[in-house]
């Protein structure tokens, strides 16, 4: 089956790095399902102001090119270095490489859809937008329920504090929420000094991890098209 | 992107009419997801069996072809009468065929994944098997909740009765079930004494129903291989 993409999805997370890897971990903060023609004149989102919260079935399409699908992945939970099987995680490298996300509905439009609790990149193409339906996507009352390796949501790790200069920014509230998560790969934990960046909603933000202290300093938050010498 | 099927799901259903039009709906009934080469040794599942739920993304593949897929649709659950986006149903006539089902792990085997609660034709193409995450696939505590037109399960309509001859038949209990939720479309309600016949578990079904009693008699029950006279 061929998937032509119906949208692409608009917000701030401007690359993998420091992306949330579950929806909901950001829950504040917003993005927009652009709609390509023919579906952007408001007949194909009628009726969807009703619903609380939609599927979003997306590509990964930043995946670094792995050619075939690999059956096991090393889940970053688990420390880098236990192998699981590819249908036991939400890993992106997956035999057909496609996302699912809950996100929050909070503004309909004929041709966008604002949301809420995104984990996706800006950019992401986007297949489908499911409607959530709360008696047919959990489970029945009373079912047993169980997340095997992934029952919990990942602990915010990290202390997060602000150099002085870029205290009160008004970035400050989310990159609190965003960075406590530790976007950085296990291998490099207990790296000390090493100043690490991400681009993040038109910004660049730089910070430094103390290990011992379990402590994230944000060092820099800066103007992507500021140009000039800090 | 191009998917290509990880699997196929083998089960009781033979044919879309009578198929329940969500998961859950038939908790109990079984079906098999047979895992395709390289994904079938065991390696691709490895964890599963932690997991209480997973979902299925699936091709809808019997979809009558309509070309190109439309921005609305119809979806029976108001009558076939009222048209709302597509976006904001579950309808399988969708700009990429893709579905998504929620069911409960019964069992992992290295080549096949035993579950329960799906609502899907046998030989239905599966593309992907996700864990479901309870702290990321459904809303975070507290927040509103809202399923729009299709915000409680469809009631069940009929009472399901059992000619002389066919009560206490083995498949009576999930018949029950089934055949409760009326699979009539919604032009037909009201055309008494119309036979109809269903493909279900290796038997031909056939009831009539008696709208004013809201009614389902269940009159003959046939194993689809007895190929002589009644």
């Amino acid at each position: 089956m061929n998937l032509a993409p119906i949208g692409h999805l608009r917000g701030p997370f401007a690359e993998k790095f420091g992306t949330p890897r579950q929806p909901g971990l950001v829950p504040e903060v917003e993005a927009v399902v652009e709609l390509l023609a023919p579906w952007n004149t408001g007949d194909a989102v009628r009726g969807l102001e009703g619903f609380s919260h939609v599927w979003l079935l997306f590509g990964f399409h930043l995946n670094d090119p792995v050619s075939p699908a690999r059956s096991t992945v090393r889940p970053p939970r688990l420390g880098g270095n236990e192998r699981l099987g590819v249908f036991a995680t939400r890993s992106p490298y997956r035999p057909n490489p496609v996302g699912l996300s809950l996100v929050k509905v909070r503004q309909v439009l004929p041709d966008r859809l604002v949301v809420a609790g995104a984990d996706l990149v800006d950019g992401t193409p986007v297949y489908d937008i499911k409607p959530w339906l709360p008696w047919a996507d959990r489970p029945v009352q009373g079912e047993r329920e169980g997340g095997g390796f992934a029952g919990a949501p990942p602990e915010s790790q990290l202390e997060v504090i602000f150099a002085p200069g870029v205290e009160g920014h008004p970035l400050a509230p989310e990159l609190k929420q965003i960075l406590s998560f530790d976007p950085r790969p296990a291998y490099q934990r207990g790296d000390a000094g090493r100043l690490y960046g991400m681009a993040y909603a038109g910004h660049e933000i730089q910070w430094q991890v103390d290990d011992k202290k379990k402590q994230l300093q944000v060092v820099a938050i800066r103007n992507s098209i500021d140009k000039g010498p800090e």
